[in-house]
């Protein structure tokens, strides 16, 4: 075998050079080289290593950046950035971050077409490309990159229907590997696993009924056999499907024996799979833990994922656990949320857990299921405010203005674990609407002293009277960075009053008369200030006397931030909290 | 035949009772009436002549409430409403406001499960009753009913995906009329089309390849055949697929004929299908004009709908004109703003034309794809504000929270046909990232006065100086009344200032600050008041002197509402205005 020197490869020529045996030894290569970053840094493991041989063989055969390839959700990318100039971030420790975990234009605008972090998108935007082309009468391949349970979604059935009467040169690569990041789910899975067992000759065949022509590639990492496959369909002129069957984690034991746990990690042992920094207690668990309680006395008690149970806290054995009272429903926001709707109205109480940047996804499930149908179906929403994932495919900060407007959903927003599970509680058991909870950000505060009530219907703020000069209103977990500003302030003498609004969809517009006369007002929310809870307050007192100051993060996609220099920027700091006041009272 | 009288049908028992003469009796007496109501009220025309026989057969077979039935976008449904006691509002003209053009529950909560006026949502919330039937160990029929162009929807596609996997009863009757509002579009279609001609038995079939059982009914308009199939799966222990194919407009020759034109119609002369009152001048007819215009001088200009190319004004004629700079791709939100983000970035200049409700299906493309990557793309937003359609379902008032909250998104408002025309020409030339244009509501209104300008991208107020005491900023269509209640102000002594923010996405701080030592300013939008304009304009004043006042509409769903009470009880009218702001001056 040819020695290669990964840092010898700067762009996809210099593997076009290769024979198949320096191709396979550049792949061992690679391979070694991911796993030594992924245990270091921490990443999404078996989708790159299942994807290494597939990312080879395509920049061997097709001439990116002339040819388009778009990789779904693009967490399998890091082969494709090896390949693309930007080696040395995943062979020299000090440059691992020089590199984002997806494809990012700012990286390299010629072969990285989007920024892309949410699932089942690369389809539509292929056949844009595709249009493009067809209207100059160019000819360049348009390859979109899909799998990982990415396929389901929405948006990937929608791109794929609409792909198929394109009548022009359009590949689509479906990557199977069996998995989404947990178990598939859909019938369309056992289609796929039907053509995987048929060595891809069975019907019926849901690429072939669209109108697809159709390859399959049984041995998804064998970079000839892939080589092969992608020549045959290079410069095709009609629509094609080429399914590969590849396997997530190869190359990792623990990652192929644990697919699930490494479809993303922190840093680990690459022998034992043992993280290397022990996990801390975190909201997730507390909400696991309190639906698996809840399911065991009440059996109309219903959890809904879509395709993340792991970031809810419903580990596989959690999941066994909780039954039929678990629904994964696969990486299909829109069906969790309209699914949840049939629910509420046949008399469950089912609760879905969602990141917030995923439910986006749902936006028009959530007003036009849910909340035009005042369902009594909850969600509990996490990844959000500052502390949630920096990607800036990924913010969550962002939930507050889309979630808070829609008509008859109420929004709460606790402040400590206790005032969480009494919320979480209530959202199941309450029979007015659709309820969301929003997972304090960053780690978990316990708040013995918090007052808990037995209807959070109603806006009724939580109010810690001070003096008449200033009153903080903090939301959720602003409320523990509020009471620390207060301390402060009261050491320059002021006592300010401080309050948690308790939800960011109502007004308490009787406690906020009352505060009419005070001198300032401030608001303090870890999300984005337009469309926030701040500017309904400030609307509010619009005529009042008082000044209103309303703190919280500019309207902007942020990413790979610094959750510290970003709160100290935007004053969400005791510190900032404090001076912001003062500046206004020592004027 | 039998004389039927549809006023003796109280509830579906009563054509339980009757013979497959009777039945059809009551076909043809449910059609006379409808064409007669259609055609004096308007409404669903093709849609609902299309399904009388397979309403009547479903009521007849299954035993709704008890079987769950869920009619998708339920525009087709006045057969089920007059089978469910309300045939009054359908054969009594004085009656015939008694009834929404859709399921509601609040007309009929045992028979209408849900308020559905968004496609493609039935599939999903059905898989909800049929998971609360069976955690409950029930065993009614739930029976999902989808067509019109619905199935191809992202929603529709990941219910359908996830209902194979039921293991239970699940009945999805796919109305197949051959057509969505225009023509049908997507691969799913041509297998729809080779079932059809091949009665049902042909590979591929895209409902076998995801796991349904199938059954096929040539005659999707002979109730005797209907029967029998129903019966054929009712109480069946697992999913099917019931594919009916049915005529849309049957009956009504003129609707036959022009199956686009009589989707929907307002009233109408039965005979000839001309429309009983001319069709005003309107901005969908301006901006498809200019689009053509456009695209005869630029080859890169390009228009996308998603299933509603007649709600844009493009007209059969007109798409024909447009040739491949026009693409309709089906009922499918997603796939239409997924598609200009790789337009665009394959350098097209791609404009979405788009109903404010529907593109709320796309709020995460909006985001991920467009926003993120800050393409330049533009998009023309339809329906808005107090003047669009008045069903709940389909309300143009919640557009500018959801737009104007993400970053890099420019929401431009243009006040008249003038400013309209410019800024969409200016929305497709510039480069700098997405732009919405926001149709305004309402007649059209020219201003040759209005100050075109150059760029757009920048906040930068249009501002007719008045004193130093009042100041309205008027958003879109409201800077039309605005000027109206300024004449009222001067008549009583106060010259207000007028301004024309021009977008609602960014503040002019440089105009407003001059703003600052005013008495009043009053915010004026055609939309919620909660995520608003008015809101930033507040919160970035909330220290300065100046009261602000923001007029607005309430956070909340009407349906069936009268335009002009509402925004007379908004403010939203020039003696609102007026009156708002003289109570602050002469207080």
């Amino acid at each position: 075998m040819d020695t290669i020197n990964l840092l010898d490869i700067h762009s996809p020529q210099d593997i076009k050079k290769m024979d198949v045996a320096q191709l396979n030894a550049t792949a061992a290569a690679i391979r070694s080289a991911l796993i030594r970053k992924l245990a270091a840094h921490g990443g999404h493991v078996g989708p790159n290593l299942g994807m290494v041989e597939a990312t080879i063989a395509l920049h061997y055969v097709f001439n990116a950046p002339t040819d388009k390839i778009v990789f779904d959700v693009s967490h399998q990318a890091y082969t494709h950035k090896m390949l693309t100039g930007r080696m040395p971030a995943f062979v020299d420790a000090e440059r691992y971050d020089d590199v984002t975990g997806y494809t990012d234009p700012h990286e390299n605008s010629e072969y990285d077409l989007f920024s892309i972090g949410h699932t089942s998108t690369s389809i539509s935007l292929a056949t844009g490309l595709a249009k493009a082309r067809d209207l100059a009468g160019s000819h360049e391949n348009v390859v979109a990159v899909i799998g990982d349970g990415s396929l389901g979604g929405g948006m990937a059935l929608e791109g794929l229907d609409f792909g198929a009467t394109l009548g022009t040169n359009f590949i689509v690569v479906v990557n199977d590997n069996e998995m989404s990041i947990a178990e598939n789910h859909g019938g369309l899975y056992a289609d796929l696993r039907l053509l995987r067992h048929t060595n891809g000759t069975a019907e019926p065949n849901i690429f072939r009924a669209m109108g697809y022509s159709y390859r399959y590639v049984e041995y998804g990492n064998d970079i000839a056999r892939l080589i092969k496959a992608f020549e045959d369909v290079k410069d095709i002129n009609h629509p094609v499907v080429v399914h590969i069957h590849t396997m997530k984690g190869l190359g990792l034991p623990v990652a192929e024996a644990h697919k699930e746990r490494f479809h993303w990690s922190m840093p680990f042992d690459p022998e034992t799979g043992a993280p290397l920094t022990p996990e801390a207690d975190d909201y997730t668990d507390i909400f696991a833990r309190q639906m698996l309680t809840r399911m065991a006395s009440d059996h109309t008690v219903t959890v809904l994922t879509a395709g993340t149970p792991g970031a809810i806290g419903f580990t596989p054995s959690r999941r066994r656990a909780a039954r039929k009272q678990f629904v994964d429903v696969g990486i299909c926001e829109q069906q969790a949320v309209g699914m949840a709707a049939g629910m509420a109205k046949g008399g469950l109480k089912p609760m879905v857990g969602v990141a917030g940047t995923f439910l986006q996804r749902a936006y028009d499930q959530l007003s036009h299921d849910l909340a035009i149908n005042n369902l009594p179906a909850a969600l509990c929403i996490f990844h959000t405010g500052i502390y949630g994932i920096p990607d800036e495919t990924h913010l969550g900060f962002f939930d507050i203005p889309f979630i808070s407007n829609i008509p008859n959903i109420l929004y709460l927003t606790p402040t400590c674990s206790e005032e969480y599970s009494a919320m979480l509680d209530w959202a199941l058991d309450q029979t007015t609407g659709p309820v969301a909870v929003r997972t304090p950000g960053g780690a978990v505060i316990s708040n013995p002293d918090c007052e808990i009530i037995a209807d959070y219907s109603q806006p009724r703020y939580m109010i810690r009277r001070g003096g008449d000069q200033v009153a903080i209103i903090a939301v959720g977990s602003m409320y523990a960075v509020a009471e620390k500003a207060a301390d402060i302030l009261r050491a320059k003498g002021y006592e300010p009053t401080l309050i948690n609004p308790r939800n960011v969809t109502a007004l308490d517009t009787t406690a906020l008369d009352t505060l009419a006369e005070y001198r300032i007002i401030i608001t303090a929310e870890d999300g984005i200030l337009d469309g926030g809870y701040g500017q309904k307050v400030a609307a509010y007192l619009g005529e009042a006397p008082v000044a209103v100051r309303c703190l919280g993060l500019k309207k902007e996609f942020l990413n790979e931030y610094n959750a510290t220099k970003v709160a100290e920027q935007a004053c969400l700091t005791p510190e900032g909290i404090a001076s912001t006041a003062l500046s206004y009272l020592e004027r």
